[in-house]
């Protein structure tokens, strides 16, 4: 059962598939429970939810609730429940976000809110949300309770803390890291913690998970940040530039504005801070950050957020699932596309 | 401490306020921790919260829960975080119902989203959310997270489902009872019954404190289906004809469409099936109301859910607090304005 024990013998760089391979059948025990739990009389609910649960999800989350669970040494099945709670989260809070953005898109295809409309998308990620919380009852766990909900309280404030600052050209680079950390960070921690709890409750593993996780969640974002700025929609699944046509201020664009000429200052204002854009906007949005060398100096904090997270394995014994953990963390900051 | 135990001298109907003054203090206490839950860095949380939770409502829910509580016996605090839980689910369900329906208006005042906009209201909902469970959590008792952890899915899904029937004419009774007992009356069943759930758990107790909510919550609910067709707009703070405007089919109508005659049903097909509306179809439809006479069917209705409510609080031994729940049973069905 516990294919985390024993040393590895890894070769070549990482990939996202090899990693999976590794808890692939508890990865596939996931998406059962996910389904099983979408189960509604009202079937508005499966359907729109398993739009967005089905559409090319990586199930990166839950992939780090497994691998932190077997790498702490877990043996049970709690983890597989868990990790369906984390994906639900995670899913309830796209099906917002995507209202809240009025993103028509989401990984290539069309957005829930998109298809049902506002109404629909909100209601519906309620419905994961609350599902969320009574499959992490159902647990049973009251430190499990208590790690999942506060993560939940502080994405929801993140959230706020996002919506307040869109167009705020002035956002400095350390209050956008508070957004990734409260918004996006703080689920990958939870996400690598809850491992930590299914089998002790030694304070050094579950803060080494806890800085795994935030590390990792920060690394994925800030390379999702710079990848929308090169444009590779079909490898990303997202619809390049999509940031910057809804107005985000993301790290590349907060670096060029704080060492802006006027005119450069005057563009990022116009687009981003009053939201007035032509179709040519965003390639010379394009060519002001390639100018400035931003996705570069996002890269090399995306970097440094992996190499931090692997640091942060020490913590645990040597097993492949460990090892698993860092090579998703080296990946998270490795896309180029 | 507990003003529940004793029996009771009543005279003359009763009154919101007389029940209130019974917990007075409890109530007070329930707003205080309702106000420290809200402290947030992010400014924009407070303010809109606090429009909200402040702007006239009665805090029925919260009562249930502390006479509930008290009348089965519990002399200790955990029931004034746990009432604020339930305002918190409420206010967050306000909110985003506020979102689906496109209200402009709560209560005599500009809604949040009027205000704030969509987006805020999304995600300040989802704060009061996730806030609710990390205060359930916080209480630490798993009966009481599985019976609100249950209850928000089944609002979620209510809420679901009323959002489907919306411009279905055809909808039956049974129909939209079900939709009223999933979306409203669920909320006052785990109101009430969480303060059994405090002291005992004697499955009669809880059973009949479950039953009890549910029959008030219906009652309140029809109560009002009834008002948004009489017009008392500065009374119950709604705008009179909201239900009508929005396309909402309520008792009222789904009574009227059941014994239509052709043009009546043309009526109801054009201006709620359809959405197509002029400024004197609301007088119309309350024209037709009035010969139907289905407000004095809806009122019926609802004192039976009255009736039944105030028999299942015989499981409860007798005391001023049990009376007081019998009086909030007998208000709920008893309001002409």
């Amino acid at each position: 059962m516990n294919a985390a024990s024993g040393g590895a013998c890894r070769s070549g760089p990482p990939s996202l598939s090899a990693v999976k391979a590794l808890v692939a059948d508890d990865l596939a025990r996931v998406d059962r429970t996910i389904h099983a739990n979408l189960a509604s009389s009202v079937a508005l609910i499966p359907e729109l939810a398993r739009h967005v649960t089905d559409a090319g999800g990586k199930r990166i989350r839950p992939l780090v609730t497994l691998l932190g669970a077997r790498a702490a040494g877990y043996e049970g099945d709690r983890h597989i429940e868990l990790a369906a709670v984390i994906e639900f989260i995670h899913t309830a809070t796209l099906l917002h976000d995507d209202v809240v953005d009025r993103s028509l898109e989401r990984r290539g295809l069309q957005s829930a809110n998109a298809i049902w409309g506002n109404a629909a998308s909100v209601l519906v990620g309620d419905f994961l949300f609350s599902q969320a919380f009574r499959l992490m009852v159902a647990d049973g766990s009251l430190p499990v309770l208590q790690l999942l909900s506060n993560a939940a309280a502080v994405i929801a404030e993140g959230e706020v803390l996002q919506l307040v600052t869109t167009g705020k050209t002035a956002t400095t680079e350390d209050e956008y890291l508070e957004v990734v950390r409260a918004k996006t960070a703080q689920l990958f921690a939870a996400a690598a913690a809850v491992g930590g709890h299914l089998v002790e409750h030694d304070p050094d593993v579950l803060a080494g998970l806890d800085r795994y996780g935030h590390q990792v969640g920060t690394a994925f974002q800030l390379t999702d940040d710079a990848l929308d700025y090169l444009g590779e929609s079909e490898e990303t699944g997202k619809p390049t530039g999509g940031d910057f046509r809804e107005g985000r201020l993301t790290l590349p664009v907060i670096l060029a504005y704080a060492q802006a000429d006027r005119r450069e200052r005057d563009f990022w204002e116009r687009t981003l801070g009053n939201g007035q854009q032509t179709v040519d906007d965003f390639a010379e949005a394009c060519a002001i950050i390639r100018r400035r060398g931003t996705i570069a100096q996002t890269y090399r904090r995306a970097v440094a957020c992996s190499d931090n997270a692997v640091t942060a394995l020490d913590v645990l014994p040597q097993s492949r699932c460990r090892d698993a953990l860092a090579d998703l963390a080296r990946l998270a900051s490795s896309r180029r596309h």
